[in-house]
Order: structure tokens, then C-alpha cells, then sequence
């Protein structure tokens, strides 16, 4: 069996000990397999603190920016490889491989040309200068720099790909070695990724570093320049939160987390219309693709009283077209869930949404096509119809992370469906699908401070979005509360927290001198 | 004895049970008491966001900036009584009463003209919107709306008033409801301050309140839109993050803790300049203003080697003509530190520096003037001397928050400066003094990821700066690491703590219509 290595210090190493095993969770083959045991942290850490930083900072926006171009372009070349790997380990059809795979190399391509934009300046100075008293010699800037740390990226299993490349894209930009540590169930896409990567030969010593297998005590190794980005659930989240690692220094921590995202149609939009079309296909999406195993996937379905039947039967028909099956035979359509724990949470999760609300569709026995009878990790794309949402709580407060949502009705008014929405106690994402201004004023009003992301769904764009569910670089991603108060791309914001900004005062023409000779 | 009064859910309230007692900390005597027991803090913090948020986020940034005018007038009117509460409970000298004092209306001030250039609208689009893909229609927007929680200050003993004025100035401005918990030994300024802004009575209802006395559980009464201010000690910061009121809901943490700043002076200066009187000026203003207890003050003074002997007798003999004593008596210069327990802390520390330094002054008995024999929490002014830095620890780790620093020799190169300097882990401010361009770039590049806020002295601006000591609204005020991480004030900057960044998705004919509409 494959056994997958780590890359520290710049060497690729294997880990002692009990590894962990690598299925693929169709078929539940084991594929791979990984361990840490026997890996010195601390001196991995300090090796990309102290050479990879200190590289990445000798260098220019621009020309970090060529790095960046360089590893999306290594990815986009090994495509086909790297979709197979999706498919084998991650449960992804060929489609959902594409659109992590794709993502990376993207959002890579798109902090490459910010790089080129950026040019020569190594450090960003932020904004005008400042008249600090009544003299016009003392003088006040403000500067973005390099944090002297690392960062350490702790990816989610729903996105090897994608996730390597969001995190990495805005921190190498920033002038930060990364430390990527996958998931662990999913991590030979991530490995092959890494392997890409360090072949390409253009990140310097130290910028990159490669964590294959269980985190260990890798924390305890953080110090106070460093950032941890991570990228998982709730709880994960608070014990990273309160870790005495992160605590000691201050260490800034990003949690992309639990979140209860909402779709809702608007009072004004009738069956038959562009934006009622748009709207189902984009729910049906958000349930069905990567078997619903996306951060910013619709939970929530929120729709008129009076629309109810008709929402309800025309997803009920388009899930029954699905194929559920292994991702490898042809005309499969939704894979399986990653790992055997997932399927666990994930029916436990319906078990107490059906509590509360009832089946659409879901609760039938079904055979996944082209799977060894009994393996896999498979749960039948799931629409429940919540009638009471004033006693629901689960469907407010319980991400079931798979192709699962629920209808929940309300009276048409804004007011009330903006009520029901926060009860999701903060967001990655909510869309709205409405033609009526009055309508989506008071949704962007009412939904902002709950949310990272609004989405507005109208008839004049109905073909051209990609959809709530897909992260842009150029939209920032993360949400308050709940989701885990994170916040990530959004064009040059996502360099913010890789960066230190530090107020410089002193004399206007020094300042100026070293500003402009440094910058 | 007066007992002192919280302001919450719109009503002043006196707590029952045992309460806390206020002393003048130069005679012990007991000037007041405050209890918050009995208090329902999740009642008075409902109404601070049920009626207090939704009042202010009706306003514009205008009508929330004549709030905050108002308020900085109502603290100018009464500037003189405010003095006298800041001498009695504060242990201030009429001059650091004053620099707490006019730090508040002064920094109000500030943002009551940052509210009317932000004019008429309620919340803020930040940048320009951009193109989400091939089609010019699907468009994207990044705006900054108040939160709907509530933003809890919880304020340093050291600056009752400031302290007040700078957060609440950041978080009426962009929006949001305040609750001010002030450290309860030298609350008494601190409430006659929020008598002052009920009496001026144009805080709408429940935009403001006031916790007299012990914090209680009022912890556990966060919800996940709230915002945490604290300024404080690293151990409490520490205690706050992890706290699972604020774990639970991922609720908005800033802390602005122990800080071991420094002030290097420069290898090119020489005795008897500009920028070497400059130098002494500030460092001596330091360790003497408020008896040391600002978060800001320099703890470590670097030296040139062949500088050392004349900055030691030079400070020691400035240090000489300081009259330690009860602030209310004619001529005393440096006040008593607040309370018994800083005592006790300030003396277990000097200890700690002492055993790896020599003392220049402060290890002698004295009598401190117009204070009843054995009373009163009085500490020398005290200045040490490390001759060598890299065996020495708590110099670089040990905040002694009270009239005492450290001369440390250097080698009068930059880069070992630096490192010296990076060892305190995280600064709110460093200071450099000197007029060598080429060091001063050096100094920038090195010690800004380090520091909150750099200053650099020089020639030119010799007599017209503040210090680095003085925090000032234009900058921003925090640091990394130690320092706790957060980041304050800043100009407009200082509204981000309080406000969330939503991105906005959408046809563009709709967003810029709904967007300029309601902005």
C-alpha cells in the first residue's frame, strides 16, 4: 500500500508507527496510508519560519505572484491525474473532482495576477499618511508587513484541492511559509498536490511544508508571529480556540466552521419564471454536488406558504433522477460520503431533523450503483419539510453535512423570514431569489450582519452566476458566530491575515524617504 | 460612603450584598463602595441590543458623530471636578488626571469629526464593486454593517476615562450599543463620567450602560454578535479567550495586554543633541507619568555600549528631582500606584528584574510627602541596568507595570537591537531615536511585526511630538503576541472591530440601486 510522506525542513519523509489508512469510500478498498509518528514539528516549524520566510520576504509582490502562477499551472497539467485521485479517495464523480481541482489552480491563477498588480513593493503601505499634531513634520502611516511566523493551514476532507490552494494563494502572496496539514481521509489528492508542487521547484526552501497524517502535538509548536487558518467544524474550532498553543502567544487563528446556510424565495417569484428555475437548480446543486459535503451548501430552504407544494414536488422530481453510486461507473451523479464517521454524524443528524420536521424523500432503503454489496459511505439525497420552524430547533442549529435539506415555510414578509434565518446564529452564505427591490433591500438589511456572504439570485442573471455554493477569490468567504467569525479571500483582504499592520510615526520627510526606498 | 450606581436596562441600580470598596490609593482612606450583585445581566444586556443597537443603527454616521461631540463637551464642562475624583481615587497628579481626562473628550472629538465626514449614511461600502465573471451583470460588493450585539468594555484600572472615551467612541460610531465595565478600584471617575453622559441625555435608550463593580457572570450573557473590548493582563486575556461565553459563539475578542516596549537609542546620536534630550524627555516622562501604569510606557531603554554611563546618570539624576507622594499635596510629581495588590505586583517584580540587573535607582527607603505614616501604595522610581541581555529572561518577559525600566547596552548595530528587542515577543510601541536614515530604515523593517506602533524621534520634530506614550486617535493602537493581538482605534479603522464585513452578490442594476438607497 501506498504510504503517503510528509515534506519538512525540505525533505520528504515517512512516519514511524501505526499509520492511519486511506480508504476510498465507495468501495471502502483500503488505498494509502499515513503517519507522523517520529516527526519533529518543532524543527519543522522553525525551519520555515526561519528559511522560507525569510525568502518569501527578500521577494516582490510580483514575484510571488509568480510562484503562485507556477503551482496553478502545475496543477492544471496533471488535471486528469489529480481527478482520478478525486474520484478514488475523495467520492468525488468526475464533475465534483473537477470543481476542487479547478478551484485551486484558480484561485492560485487569480493571487498571481493580484501579485503582478501589486509589482515591486514587498509590503503594502495602507492608505494616506497623516498629520499627527499641529507641526506638519510629525507625521503617521500605516504599513501591512509580513507576519515572521508561519502559517499553518488545517484543511477540511470536503476540499484537498481547493483548500490547498485558497489558503496557500493568500498567504505565499503575503510573504508567509505555509504549513499545509490535510485531512487526513482525503489527503492523496493533497499529496499529489504537495508532490506537484515541490517538483515545480519554484517555491524557495522553507515556503512550503507538508503534513501527511494525524496532527500529533503540532500545536504545542506554534508561536506568536504564526497563523493558524483552519477549516472544519464547530467543535474542532473551539478546542483550537482555547488550545494552550494558540492561547500562550496570541496566535492568530481564522475557523471557517459549522453553518447553517439558507436559500430563499422570494414572495414576488412565481413557478414557471427564470428566477424560480434558478433557484431550484441551484438548491439541487448545493444538495447534490460533492453529495452536499460543501461548507456554504444550502441547509435551509426557506419558501412562501403559498409555494410550498409546488418547490417541494419539483425538487422531490429532480432527486429522483439522481444516481447515487460509486463515482467510478458511469451515470453516477452523487458519490458517496467521505468516511465511515461522516455517515454516522450524517444519520444521526436526519435522525433529529425528522424529529422535527418529515421526509420528502430520503427514508427508502437504495442500492448505490456499482458497489460491492454493503461497502460504502453512501446516504440517499434527503429533502425534509419543516412545518413548525417556531419549535424547530435542530434545523436552526445542526449542519447535517451531506445531500440534506429542508423546506421551511414562512408568510412572504421579509421581516419574518430574516427572523428565522438568524436563528442559524451566523453564516457562511445565504441567497435570496427575488425580482422585487423592496424585497432585497430589506434581505440585505436584515441578513448582513448574520452572514459573510449575501447572495442575490434575479432573472437578469439567472444563466451567468455560479451559484451561492462556489467561493470566488474575489468575494471575501468566512462567516460570524456559528460559522466560526473567519474570514478569507476577498481579492487583497485575504492577504490581512498573513499580514502585521503596525502604525509608523516620525518625521514626514524620513518616513517618506524609507516608505518609498523600502515599500 | 457613596455607594456607586450601574446604569442598565435604562435605570440606575445599586447592587446588594457585599460590596467592593474604593480607597484613595495615596491614604488608604475608603471613598467609596460598589456592588453589582443582583444585577441581571442577561436582561440588561437584551436591552442594550433589542433598543440600544437598533436605536443607533437607525442613525447616520453623522447624527452617531454629534452623539459622540456631545458627550466629549459634557467631560470638557466638567474637566475640573473630573481632576479632582481622578487625584483621589486614581492616584493621579492633576497632570496625569489631565492626560487621562483630555484623552477622553479629545479622542470623542476626534471621531465626532470622523462621523461628519462620513456624512449620511449608515454604513459603509468599502472599495469599489467588481466583476464576478465573464458576464458585466453578476457583480460584487463588500460592505461594513454595525453588529446586533452589544460591545462590552471592560477598561483598564489605569485609565478610567480614556479608556471610556476611546472604545465607546469606536463602537457608538460605527453602530453599536456599549455596556463600559470599568475596573472597579477607580471606578469613581469613571462614573462620574457616565452621570455625565445620561445627564447630556443624547445617548438614545439603551445605547449606553454601566457596570459598577464586580464583573460576575456577566460572561456568560454573550451572544455571538457581541464584541469584547478588554485592556487588561495577559492572564486575564488568556482567562477570556478561552472562556466559554465567548468560545460558544465565537464572539468578537480584543485585548490589549502586557507590553515590554521599548526605546532605542540610535548609534549615530550623541550627548547633548536635539534628539539625545528628546530621548531622556520621553523615557523620563514614561516611567514617571501616571507612576509608570500605562500600557504604553517604555520598560526596556536600549543604549549604545559607549552611550550607557552618561544615559544612566543622566536619568538617574533626572530621577532624583521627582517628589513621590499623595497627588493632592503641593509639588509631589509621581502618585502612588492604585491599588495594594499593584503594590505587591510591582515590588515581586522589580525583584525579578533585580536578579539579573543592578539597580541605578529605587532600592532605597524613602518617605512619601503628605501621606499618613505606612500608608499608601508608593513604589520608588526605579531604573535598572542588565549588562547582559541574552542570559537575562524577565527583562524581556516581566511587564513591571509601574515607575520602572531598564537600560539595556547594545552593540549599536540594528540587527542585534532588533533581536534583542523581538524577545519581549509582541509590543504595543516601540520608540527609536536617531537620525541615521539608513538605521531608521533598518529599525522600521525589523521591528514592525514585532509592534503595534513604532515612533521614531528625531532632530526635526524633537519638540513637536507627544511621546510614544500618548495613544493617539489618527494610530492604532495594539500589538501582536504578548500584547494580546488586538488592534484599536486608528482613525476609520477603528469602526472594523465593530462592524461586520458582508460580501454582497448580485445583478449590479439591483445592488447599486438598493446599496446607494439605503447606505
Amino acid at each position: 500500500m501506498e504510504q503517503l510522506e510528509s515534506y519538512v525542513s525540505g525533505n520528504w519523509v515517512k512516519g514511524s508507527g501505526k499509520p492511519s489508512i486511506l480508504v476510498n469510500p465507495a468501495t471502502e478498498e483500503h488505498i494509502a496510508e499515513a503517519s507522523t509518528e517520529g516527526l519533529d514539528f518543532g524543527a519543522a516549524f522553525q525551519y520555515a519560519r526561519d528559511v522560507g520566510g525569510k525568502a518569501l520576504r527578500a521577494l516582490s509582490f510580483a514575484q510571488r505572484g509568480e510562484i503562485l502562477r507556477a503551482l496553478s499551472r502545475a496543477i492544471h497539467a496533471k488535471r486528469d491525474a489529480l481527478i482520478e485521485d478525486g474520484i478514488a479517495n475523495g467520492g468525488n464523480t468526475r464533475s465534483d473532482a473537477k470543481f476542487d481541482i479547478d478551484g485551486a489552480s484558480g484561485t492560485l491563477a487569480y493571487y498571481a495576477d493580484l501579485g503582478k498588480q501589486l509589482g515591486d513593493a514587498k509590503f503594502l503601505v495602507e492608505g494616506d499618511g497623516i498629520q499627527l499634531a499641529r507641526s506638519p513634520r510629525w507625521f503617521g502611516y500605516h504599513a501591512l508587513v509580513p507576519r515572521h511566523g508561519l502559517a499553518l493551514h488545517i484543511n477540511a476532507f470536503n476540499f484537498p484541492g481547493w483548500g490547498i490552494g485558497e489558503k496557500m494563494a493568500c498567504a505565499i502572496l503575503a510573504g508567509m511559509p505555509v504549513v499545509v496539514k490535510p485531512a487526513t481521509s482525503t489527503a492523496v489528492l493533497a499529496y499529489r498536490i504537495a508532490k506537484l508542487f515541490v517538483e515545480a521547484n519554484v517555491l524557495p526552501p522553507g515556503a512550503f511544508s507538508f503534513i501527511a497524517g494525524s496532527p500529533g502535538n503540532m500545536l504545542d509548536s506554534l508561536s506568536e508571529q504564526d497563523v493558524v487558518a483552519f477549516t472544519g467544524s464547530a467543535d474542532t474550532g473551539a478546542r483550537l480556540r482555547t488550545h494552550a498553543g494558540i492561547v500562550r502567544g496570541s496566535v492568530r487563528l481564522n475557523i471557517e466552521a459549522d453553518s447553517l446556510n439558507s436559500a430563499t424565495l422570494g414572495p414576488d417569484v412565481s413557478a414557471g419564471s427564470d428566477t424560480y428555475r434558478m433557484f431550484l437548480r441551484e438548491v439541487m446543486r448545493d444538495m447534490t454536488q460533492k453529495a452536499g459535503q460543501k461548507c456554504t451548501a444550502t441547509r435551509r430552504i426557506f419558501v412562501p406558504e403559498g409555494m410550498v407544494n409546488d418547490v417541494r414536488d419539483e425538487l422531490a422530481a429532480m432527486l429522483r433522477d439522481v444516481q447515487v453510486g460509486n463515482p467510478a461507473t458511469d451515470g453516477v451523479t452523487v458519490g458517496p460520503l467521505a468516511t465511515a464517521s461522516q455517515l454516522r454524524d450524517i444519520r444521526a443528524g436526519i435522525e433529529l431533523l425528522a424529529k422535527e420536521s418529515t421526509f420528502v424523500t430520503g427514508n427508502q432503503a437504495f442500492t448505490p450503483a456499482g458497489v460491492p454489496e454493503g461497502k460504502g459511505y453512501f446516504v440517499a439525497p434527503t429533502l425534509l419539510h419543516c412545518t413548525d420552524p417556531d419549535a424547530a430547533k435542530a434545523v436552526h442549529a445542526h449542519e447535517v453535512f451531506g445531500p440534506c435539506a429542508t423546506i421551511v415555510p414562512y408568510d412572504g414578509s421579509s421581516g419574518r423570514v430574516v427572523e428565522l434565518i438568524a436563528r442559524g446564529a451566523g453564516m457562511l452564505v445565504g441567497s435570496v431569489y427575488s425580482d422585487d427591490r423592496a424585497f432585497v433591500t430589506d434581505m440585505v438589511m436584515g441578513l448582513a450582519p448574520y452572514h459573510g456572504r449575501l447572495y442575490f439570485g434575479s432573472e437578469k442573471i439567472a444563466d451567468q452566476t455560479a451559484g451561492p455554493g462556489t467561493v470566488l477569490p474575489q468575494s471575501i468567504h468566512g462567516g460570524p458566530g456559528r460559522a466560526g467569525g473567519g474570514e478569507e479571500l476577498g481579492g487583497q483582504r485575504g492577504l490581512a491575515l498573513y499580514s502585521h499592520r503596525v502604525a509608523i510615526q516620525g518625521a514626514r520627510p524620513i518616513l517618506d524617504a524609507v516608505l518609498e526606498l523600502k515599500k
